[in-house]
């Protein structure tokens, strides 16, 4: 730390990104990305031809791809705002709404949540899931306060259903309910819809996982042009700039080639389905989820130690040190092949700690 | 607005960008982009394979890059911070660093400066540019806050010596100086070795410009190392990832072909000096500008009027309403086919204007 640094950032503590180790080739289920390439068109918009017009800057207000998003989830344009990455988007809401009233999150949850808190200095609570891991909608129901879910959430994969997602937007009306459907389109029920009923909900959604794009760095969010308006003015405020132009095409393309990546998505499902079975065969347990990762843990082998021997096959998983969930890893979920490598390398690490 | 707008942000005014109209193909000069494309090499890295790699996040210690800048500019690597684009980049340092002492800036320089004090709640102040529209260096000595300066500034294109920067940033010892450099490579000094000798000087840096690449959105810092690790923190505490896979790669690639854009900062400084010389044949005012613009005035027409008519003949050039500066304009200096389109213009709404 510099002598310079604002003191209320003395103690902040930066979100931790999954490690990228580059000693050797990885099977990497450790960060969520998809196992699949973007689809052909992405690849042919990223001509020579459009790489040179890199000279120029983009569109700041992105209004082809606006449209193109708009259009797949029946919004109009000024519904929909874009940024780089949902993280940005997610830094940008709580920068802009929650100081008034705090924030509520699961505590349990995508890590960055408690990050942004801290960084803007929010009054927040974080409320404890179930025994059994979920997210019980009722204790999110009138609570005075802004409202963070990821549905489905993050690190469980577990979700909460579309009716209580609206029981929670409409009994916080004078607060905004952020809603962060990363993981929607492995199973989940989008909340989308909704924005047109609630002026109170943001819907926050990634290129990084379904749409093959983590590396291009795209995000949006749909909400009532009020909420959209604000997000831009904060974004015109910071950078207003910051989607790459070869980005904003790979976005158009993605969109027009969108039943690639939904087939791609039910063939997530299956490999889902079929490394949750496998655990389970091995004695784990698998938490029950929509997303594109699942969360497990086994008696036989502690989490970390896992984690470790994982790492030692060439295989990455995430794992947390957090107390409630430190004898977990959380696994993403790749091609079959991918799949079946870890699948074998958990039973080979159960034989020989069971020696 | 909508009602859920934190009170802090309701009269904010953000940054306006430069217009990018598309009812017409435009000479376009008013962004202070390139004329040139990006470099072989640079085309030749955003190759099909790396587009298919979309798929996986970029390394979000952009490693490679950083040791390829820092070779560069003869420094390490832990001396080095990227981020998407130079506004990111003044965006964290106000946000880092500017709320215990506040911050000084010229009245007439970079827009955003102003809206990122505004954004941060700071106090600040900004001086007079001289009566011929140079930076005093002695207004920036021993403040007693700190201090940002665009060397060239913006938009006169005006320097202040390498000398008296290193005055600033001697008599500022418990502040932090910012200088923005995004437009050095036309003709101006560069402090980054002062970054070696002052542990309060950060040195902001852009692809934009020189490099080509406004649209990959790609900017650098370089700093001693604790300043560079509080910026780290707040880039890890917003948006980790926000590099594009692709940009890394263009970025490093650039590098490599250092030549190519230091020839292309060569031809348009030639034809910086060309337009300034015609302009004043025509009888303008130009400032001594080491930018890729100049900004200029004519005692005939004024200063909105040329821009109206220069865009009806399809020319865009850069308006400001600001009331010292109105009657001007800036003017991008694109290639000479360009520059000689834009004085043709200029002198036939001479001739309209004084019939």
């Amino acid at each position: 730390m510099s002598r310079f640094l604002n003191d209320k950032y003395s103690s902040l503590e930066a979100y931790t990104p999954g490690e990228q180790p580059r000693d050797m080739k990885y099977i990497k289920l450790n960060t969520n990305e998809s196992p699949f390439p973007p689809s052909k068109a992405v690849v042919d918009a990223v001509s020579a031809e459009e790489v040179e017009k890199l000279r120029l800057y983009p569109d700041p207000e992105c209004k082809e791809l606006k449209e193109a998003i708009a259009s797949l989830y029946g919004v109009e344009r000024e519904n929909v705002f874009l940024s780089n990455g949902s993280d940005d988007i997610l830094n940008f809401t709580f920068m802009a709404f929650f100081d008034k009233k705090g924030v509520v999150f699961p505590e349990i949850s995508y890590g960055f949540y408690k990050v942004y808190a801290d960084l803007y200095a929010l009054d927040y609570k974080q409320v404890e899931l179930c025994e059994e891991f979920s997210i019980d909608a009722n204790d999110y129901m009138n609570t005075g306060r802004n409202v963070v879910i990821a549905n489905p959430n993050a690190p469980t994969g577990m979700t909460i259903s579309l009716a209580d997602v609206e029981r929670i937007v409409a009994s916080n009306r004078d607060a905004v309910v952020l809603i962060d459907e990363a993981y929607v389109d492995f199973g989940g029920e989008s909340c989308i819809p909704l924005t047109k009923k609630y002026d109170n909900l943001i819907v926050c959604c990634t290129y990084s996982k379904s749409r093959s794009l983590a590396g291009a760095r795209l995000g949006f969010a749909i909400a009532n042009k009020e909420l959209i308006g604000d997000l831009e003015k904060i974004k015109y405020s910071t950078n207003p700039y910051n989607i790459n132009r070869l980005t904003m095409l790979a976005g158009i393309a993605a969109i027009k080639d969108n039943d690639y990546y939904m087939n791609n998505c039910r063939v997530i499902e299956e490999n889902r389905e079929y490394t949750a079975r496998e655990l389970r065969k091995l004695g784990f347990e698998v938490l029950d989820s929509k997303a594109n990762f699942i969360f497990a843990k086994s008696d036989e082998v502690g989490g970390e130690e896992l984690y470790l021997k994982l790492k030692a096959r060439g295989i990455l998983v995430r794992h947390f040190t957090k107390e409630r969930i430190k004898e977990y890893n959380r696994i993403t979920i790749g091609t079959m092949d991918d799949m079946k490598a870890f699948v074998s390398a958990v039973a080979d690490i159960l034989c020989e700690v069971r020696k």
